[in-house]
């Protein structure tokens, strides 16, 4: 068992570095979707019980925190809230909650904490960040180009340069069944066995969905068809289709409205399914140089706003994978820990001292006073080492006498004497 | 009973313009904490139960939020997590935690969210932001009054001008109750009336004090003597024992530390006694023109880290009321919902559109593109006057004809047609 001292199970605790980290992250792409005209929504960590009911699968449910009644309701072990286990649940209650006075389409981003009772495993947490966007009471391919958009430039702003939005269709991957006369019921199963060719081999794909009951050369074919490195076979394939036809306007559709984008940075990618099964339009997912996996996706999903307990109305939306890109980007990046500007040792005169540090702190400096309880020169110098302090102030009997102070520049080693009435000016230069 | 489409009793969502009003208190306070090289904590939602077992008081205890066993041990109805209370209890988990990987001293502040099952009522919450900074491990007297200088700061930075520092301490109100010969059994009850000398007549107090067993004219001394207008008669009484003088001198101390700040903005208030019994040393509240109550507080709790399960160091800290502040702002304030720059509409040529939107984008202007399903021009600038916006552009078929735009000033109505080509230097210069 782990001991008391740690974080619960799945949990971590966030010290200077990674809160500095995250909050830069967050900021950022905040920042973007502002941009955007989207809006920043925040609900409360948890939400009544049965807000959650027949909502999600499960699977799902099982992972769902749950929170004991209170008071005397307590020796019952009932339960009656839940800690949030997405944003998209609390979407649909608030977009039923207001109603008409929220602006219409209601664009709105969530950055924030999410609870699942997920087996912990390295790099799966039980409390982590979603960064999400979508835009509700809209059925405009507008809509759906501009989440792959400001998607998009919330990744090339936390300096991502390497990544490919994959999109596809539903009613693409729908046609596609219909053109190789895939029936109904093993609909789902041969997407899932699609969505594998990004980690595995054709062969295996091929023999899995032999194993399921396609024929060989059908197999063969949509398998090679959904892999050719130009979508023409695809195309020459869904055109035959109704729903195909439908599914191949939605996807030139988005290309044509995102062609602003650099080059090749949107693709049609006929073999990509997305595993959700909830999205109805164009669906997309980011793949990107030195991430695993994906690292951003998204898509059309008008049914789920009315099935998870909303008014029934289109929407499309995005996700960013936060988590992901701050795990990748923490092993690449350097210390972040921010360093004091000045550290002011305290050999006496503290009065003094406390001036000087709300002086330089109105400059804007980060300044720390020494707090500790020794005397000593050297321990305290020793202190401002610890601290990464750019500069350390000195301050003793010699100094006070003459009315200046010692500096020293803990970079070069160099130490100065200044006029105490000059600190300010001195240390704002260095 | 409410309705399931509501938050959960005392909670709230947080629609754009409180999320945005919220950040930038929460943001304004972090720079000023980061100036006097406090560094920012974020501890997990919750923590295991039994981090708090013991830790708070039997009626903190029963506010606590408990989190169900998951999976098969969810039928024992056994709660083995919580979610936080306050940000001190995971503050001294911390400490225990990371020990001396953390800096020494370890200055920290947490702004964020609690929970309390409390009883719902106007401006009470059961998830509700806290907003901390303590330092562990300094006994200095310049740590004190470095919390005092920092919550200061960060109040002046929320545009709060009228206010002061009511400061006393623990010493000083032991040696009190010394001078005035209260037996120890009775400190707590008689500390905990001049307490209400804030709110209530001196009177009513002088009644309750001699109700609780002091004789009428010790009673009367008292509350004549801590509400004098000024502190020579305590100071008088303060000097007959050695707590009080001990007492006199912690109160001088932060004085003298903080003498920097504007004039009056320190005062010793000798009848201020703080409702908790955990400081031990200089303690503060800070009370301002406007706000009921006080607004911020702190105090020296040597004792506390230890108590709650971390090693014995020395510890202060201070605390601002975020949430009463941003409730008395939010009735001064007025709207700060973020408008719109550029509404663009869309009647045909949605790639230009989408390469406009996406060229002022990058130029960080905030710009919507009409994402209905109308194509009437009237409809398109109702949902332009509805986002606030400031410009809309009109890009119909007369304009494509011409490579122009229409800009139509929405604070002014004037209108202008402008080349396509210089669409985004006309915008951003509006």
């Amino acid at each position: 068992m782990a001991k008391a001292a740690e974080p619960p199970s799945g949990t971590r605790d966030f010290l200077a570095a990674d809160v500095r980290r995250r909050k830069a992250v967050f900021d950022t792409i905040a920042r973007v979707f502002e941009h955007y005209g989207f809006d920043p929504l925040e609900t409360p960590a948890f939400e009544r019980l049965e807000v959650f009911a027949g909502k999600l699968g499960e699977e799902a449910s099982a992972l769902i925190f749950k929170i004991l009644k209170r008071g005397i309701h307590e020796a019952s072990g009932e339960a009656d809230l839940a800690l949030r286990y997405d944003h998209t649940v609390p979407l649909a209650r608030v977009v039923g909650t207001y109603g008409s006075q929220l602006p219409s389409p209601y664009k709105r981003y969530a950055i924030g904490p999410v609870w699942r009772a997920d087996r912990a495993a390295k790099g799966r947490f039980r409390e982590f960040a979603q960064c999400d966007i979508d835009i509700v009471g809209s059925a405009s391919p507008l809509a759906d180009a501009e989440i792959v958009w400001a998607v998009h430039d919330g990744l090339e702003a936390l300096g991502i340069r390497e990544f490919q939005f994959l999109i596809n269709s539903r009613q693409a991957l729908h046609g596609l069944l219909e053109a190789y006369g895939v029936p109904g019921e093993l609909g789902t199963k041969v997407l899932g066995s699609l969505d594998k060719l990004d980690k595995m081999a054709s062969d295996a794909v091929v023999a899995e969905l032999v194993e399921g009951g396609m024929p060989v050369t059908t197999a063969e074919g949509l398998v090679a068809d959904v892999t050719a490195s130009d979508t023409d076979r695809v195309r020459k394939q869904l055109d035959t289709t109704e729903r195909g036809r439908l599914g191949i306007a939605e996807v030139d559709r988005l290309l044509k409205l995102t062609a602003g984008l650099p080059a090749d940075r949107v693709v049609f990618t006929p073999r990509m399914v997305r595993g959700l099964d909830y999205y109805t339009g164009p669906i997309f997912e980011v793949a990107a140089t030195g991430y695993p996996g994906s690292i951003a996706s998204g898509g059309r999903y008008d049914g789920l706003v009315a099935k998870l307990g909303g008014p029934d109305v289109p929407a499309c939306g995005g996700s960013i994978g936060v988590e992901r890109i701050l795990a990748i980007q923490a092993t690449t990046e350097g210390d972040q820990s921010t360093r004091l500007d000045v550290a002011l040792t305290v050999l006496g005169a503290e009065d003094d001292i406390m001036l000087l540090a709300a002086q330089l702190r109105s400059h804007g400096l980060r300044v720390g006073v020494y707090l500790g309880s020794s005397a000593k020169l050297v321990k305290q110098l020793k202190w401002a080492n610890d601290q990464h302090a750019r500069s350390v102030v000195i301050y003793g009997p010699d100094e006070q006498q003459a009315r200046e102070i010692t500096v020293r520049n803990m970079d070069t080693g160099a130490q100065a004497r200044v006029p105490f009435a000059e600190a300010v000016t001195h240390l704002r230069a260095i």
